[in-house]
């Protein structure tokens, strides 16, 4: 596997768009359509929210089956409309449909941004009509723009994979910032890949993928109703189909795995506000399951999250964030290491040179690591500090 | 029932004392003393956080049994420091029982402050000392004062009520400001009462009284290894002892919500870096406990709570909070005023005048009502906006 150029149009058969339609006030883009040249198997996660956008709504049930456009807009989230968002999601679909001459079940649609706000259809039309002419082979990284709130950066990635003779490809984009936490589908990831595969095992994969990266990945703990992670699969690169179960259905779980942590990373990287990445890796802990539950616990908590925008070595938070996880510990067997620098082992608090505390949190990149003493299992969660920013950020979002 | 002056205090048959013994950094009271004249039946409720301190542990231990004093630290949370922690737990409050000739048993210990760093016993002995010369039937006040961490202002209340020919006096002082958060024990909360009643009715009146006041309160969603409230009841205003389950039991555990709530209500104002008091009323659910998890899920969002922070009428983060508090919803029935203005009917968004919106949301006393058009139940929890200064308050905590 090797990481290459690109993100959603790296793999063969895809074009996209990102494209300025008037649905978010300062002018920025706004709107990302992404085709593949033929009906791509596909497959999603979606929120747990139990309120649901519109637009979600709409692609939950068309998701599944093959496809052939994604349509995502970015500034308004259609959610807690009423029937006007379920029809306004329909009608959106049905004119990119009529727009590339496809079935109206073949379209899915994501939307992020403010809840309650009707859909601007009049943009949206506009948007793809302009996404039309824009469309092409290297419009990923205009499409991952497109898909941007209050992301700083666009986030996009991509690898290649040898398989037998063939090489398939898999790209992907993704949104984030604010409203990250795991347990969910989460954001809103977008995946291609021109491996032969149908959308159940697609499915597999891309659930698979999802527990390791976007599961992962915390920055505030909330999750909004219009989070979901996509993938497509149209077969473009050849070969015989990938099924569940054989050793090539590994390599492209393990392949897509990398890619939605890459992107997962790059989400907690630029969480709302964010100056710190943390890496917080849990060990000794009776199951992964548990590993990770205590990682996001620790990975959520503001207070753990605002010392180390501080800088300040207050491990006892951490230890706290530990004890409220719900997760059965032994309180005694706990040893925190900041950036490799012991500082409580059994529990208990170590002596430890405040000033290389002090540079250690003064980095850009921190890892924590929890070592709880019961077991074997591990895992990993990415989050970031919490900054004056996230307060500033989120204190006029809508304004 | 009346409100009266004063906290601990205020029922007959105690004397507290606030001193500063310098285990602040900057000379502020952190020793407080409170003595019951007469073995007082005691209670308490902890933490449900799995680390607990040293000093809650031997407090647990001996509550439940008459006891004479209740010493408290801030500054320093004497928690996570192995069989030293347990240790100077002991020796401290075996200084107290010398100091005023009491038994060991007798003396209950709370600590709030930094984790992991050793207690200086050296200045609570001195400490101890000073609040002997200290200690008066009007220490209340300086008591409240003497627990305060980032607390910016002292919480006490106290009621009398009349009681068939008697009248009982209820008083209490709590601590708050972070790591507030319900379903626990919460906080530092102290009650007294010269009402007579033996301790195994006193446990059951707390854990209701705590149940609809500080387990109603939430400021981070965190809960500190030291976090108790504990009861004392003397019996100093004579009379009958107060059986569980009957007219007068009711009377007093009424009353006694009432001061816990006016303590809570404190916390939730004084949150830390708090600039806007939320009070969150949760109605139409199909039980109480379902009302509060939801009112408990609004009040911790930290995307709720930036937004009321800016005055941004962004109701969209309200129910999506809803809808992640793991309660059974129907999205399509909920409704949501802001300060008495409508925003929000049968789960979709209503049309209101932004500068009416603006204007509720400048006020530093805001209601969210949320209806979720299930049933009969409701629920209030009490909150506070995330401002900037929360993030620097957290940021140099230790420091």
């Amino acid at each position: 596997m090797e990481w290459i150029e690109g993100g959603v149009t790296a793999p063969q058969g895809y074009a996209a768009a990102g494209v300025a339609c008037g649905l978010k006030k300062d002018g920025r883009p706004d709107l990302a359509l992404l085709l593949s040249e033929k009906p791509a198997a596909s497959a999603g996660v979606f929120t747990a929210n139990q309120i649901k956008g519109h637009s979600l709504l709409l692609t939950q049930k068309r998701v599944g089956r093959p496809v052939r456009a994604v349509l995502v807009n970015s500034g308004n989230a259609n959610a807690c409309l009423g029937p006007r968002g379920d029809a306004d999601a329909r009608a959106a679909t049905s004119f990119v449909a009529e727009t590339f001459g496809l079935a109206e079940e073949e379209v899915l649609f994501a939307s992020t941004g403010v809840i309650g706000q009707p859909l601007d259809l009049a943009a949206i039309r506009r948007g793809v009509l302009l996404a039309r002419d824009a469309l092409g082979r290297h419009g990923g990284p205009a499409a991952a723009q497109a898909i941007m709130t209050t992301d700083t950066f666009p986030k996009q990635a991509a690898v290649r994979l040898a398989f037998h003779g063939t090489a398939i490809r898999i790209g992907g984009m993704a949104k984030g910032a604010g409203m990250i936490h795991p347990n969910l589908a989460t954001l809103l990831g977008f995946l291609t890949t021109d491996a032969p595969v149908g959308s159940e095992a697609l499915g597999l994969a891309l659930r698979a993928a999802v527990e390791e990266s976007f599961n992962a990945v915390t920055v505030d703990g909330d999750t909004s109703p219009c989070d979901m992670v996509i993938a497509l699969a149209n077969g473009a690169a050849g070969g015989k189909e990938i099924e569940a179960g054989t050793e090539e259905f590994s390599l492209l779980v393990a392949a897509l795995t990398e890619v939605c942590q890459a992107l997962a990373k790059m989400v907690a990287r630029d969480g709302e506000g964010a100056t710190k990445f943390l890496t917080i890796v849990v060990r000794g802990a009776r199951s992964p399951a548990e590993a990770r539950r205590i990682g996001r616990a620790v990975g959520v908590s503001p207070l753990v999250k605002t010392a180390i925008f501080g800088a300040d070595a207050n491990w006892g938070r951490i230890i706290n964030a530990v004890g409220n996880a719900g997760v059965p510990i032994d309180p005694g067997k706990i040893r925190i290491e900041l950036g490799g620098l012991l500082v409580c082992q059994d529990g208990a608090a170590v002596p430890f040179a405040e000033e290389k505390a002090k540079a250690i949190l003064a980095g850009r990149e921190i890892e924590i690591l929890i070592d709880l003493g019961l077991g074997e299992a591990a895992a990993t969660v990415w989050s970031c500090d919490l900054s004056y920013d996230y307060v500033k950020i989120n204190g006029s979002y809508r304004s």
